[in-house]
């Protein structure tokens, strides 16, 4: 959370929270609470899509409201969609922009940002779809990286791991064994862990407990090699063929 | 700056920042000062590059050292040299995320994150390589989204706006003249303005101070075009072809 961040929800008559368009490990609502000196309502999926952001709008109408959401704000429809009933029914809002896995996942990578094409998210439940297989071949023919975002659901069923992931993907394009990968779990966390290697190595690591992401390099810069190799634990063997 | 930037910072025994890889608009170093209880030392271009960071590594040798750059660390190559740098000299690092426009132009814009293809930047001195025209036709022609960044500098020489940079542009391709495009000034300063429309439209636009950014985008989803409508001024025949 941002200082900005922080001093609105302050100035707000009423907090508002949700928690479940990502995951934020570690995360103490009381601790928050305490810091805002407010009680925080939080949300649910059902009461903020279901029911449209009734109770965040109908309370906008008469008074300042903060909305806190996990990762920078916007980035799910959701939101999008909360502001534009806000703005229909003449209710101004105002976004206070905070830390992404958009962005951070260069730092915990080295991957540089302006390499990177168009991201894509593996569902859980299906098989994987064709486009996903197809974003990472035709980012990687343009030399591009490609996040991979790995779904989350809060229905309590076993989120998707680095593991599970590219099991899934390897029954897809078997081809994918052989491929530099990067995993990044609890990103930002102090627990934060990353590794780099060959899919088939990657699928024998550890990775700890989710959320869990994983990124397939395009070819690699002198400087982005270096800091896998420097805080990703890639060898030379592993990176040979993407640089 | 978030709560846990701030905290590192108060525990450091020596501070640093650079605030020349982004333009940190209204930005008071003696405000952040007060805040965090100590000086700031802050770095130049050349101090940091042409010297390595010879005087945080000197000083991450023996004493806990905060670094403050603008935005999400690392995004700037000379981040991660300097990160790479301290690792070699068995000098542990750690990185604090924060707000980055690679996440923020998605809320600022209402435009979906997983859409936004490779993004350039826009040199300043030179005319426009063909490359960047190319990195806006390719993500077209595949429906995706072009952030493309306008050069900052630090010598005193007027930055790149969004009226010096569509003239740049059209003279390099004068079809994109009728292209639909966003500009964003300020982004994330309580005084942030997004429009949207036609490029020979958002040319004749004032966008006020630097810094600003373009986003050429796609085609649209029907909310993306709803929150063009709604938050940047965009009218329906501004989107015509667009969605």
């Amino acid at each position: 959370m941002t200082l900005e961040g922080l001093e609105e929800a302050r100035r707000a008559d009423r907090v508002f929270a949700e928690f479940y368009t990502s995951m934020m490990p570690n995360l103490r609502v009381d601790k928050l609470e305490d810091m805002i000196g407010k009680k925080i309502e939080v949300l649910t999926r059902a009461q903020l899509e279901d029911e449209n952001g009734e109770r965040i709008l109908s309370s906008a109408k008469r008074e300042r409201v903060a909305f806190l959401v996990p990762g920078d704000p916007m980035i799910a429809t959701t939101h999008v969609s909360l502001r534009l009933t806000l703005a229909k029914e003449g209710v101004g809002s105002r976004i206070i922009y905070s830390a992404s896995i958009f962005s951070a996942i260069c730092g915990s990578t080295g991957l540089q940002s302006y390499k990177f094409g168009k991201s894509t998210t593996l569902p859980r439940d299906e098989s994987t779809p064709p486009s996903v297989i197809d974003v990472i071949r035709e980012n990687r023919s343009r030399n591009l990286h490609t996040l991979l975002l790995l779904e989350l659901k809060t229905d309590g069923k076993p989120q998707l791991t680095i593991r599970s992931a590219i099991n899934k993907l390897v029954q897809a394009d078997p081809g994918i064994r052989e491929r530099l990968a990067v995993g990044v779990a609890r990103l930002g966390s102090p627990d934060q862990q990353v590794g780099a290697g060959r899919v088939s190595r990657l699928a024998e690591s550890d990775f700890g407990p989710v959320p869990h992401t994983l990124v397939f390099p395009g070819k690699l810069h002198f400087m982005e090699a270096e800091a896998l190799k420097a805080f990703a634990g890639a060898t030379d063997p592993d990176l040979e063929g993407s640089t």
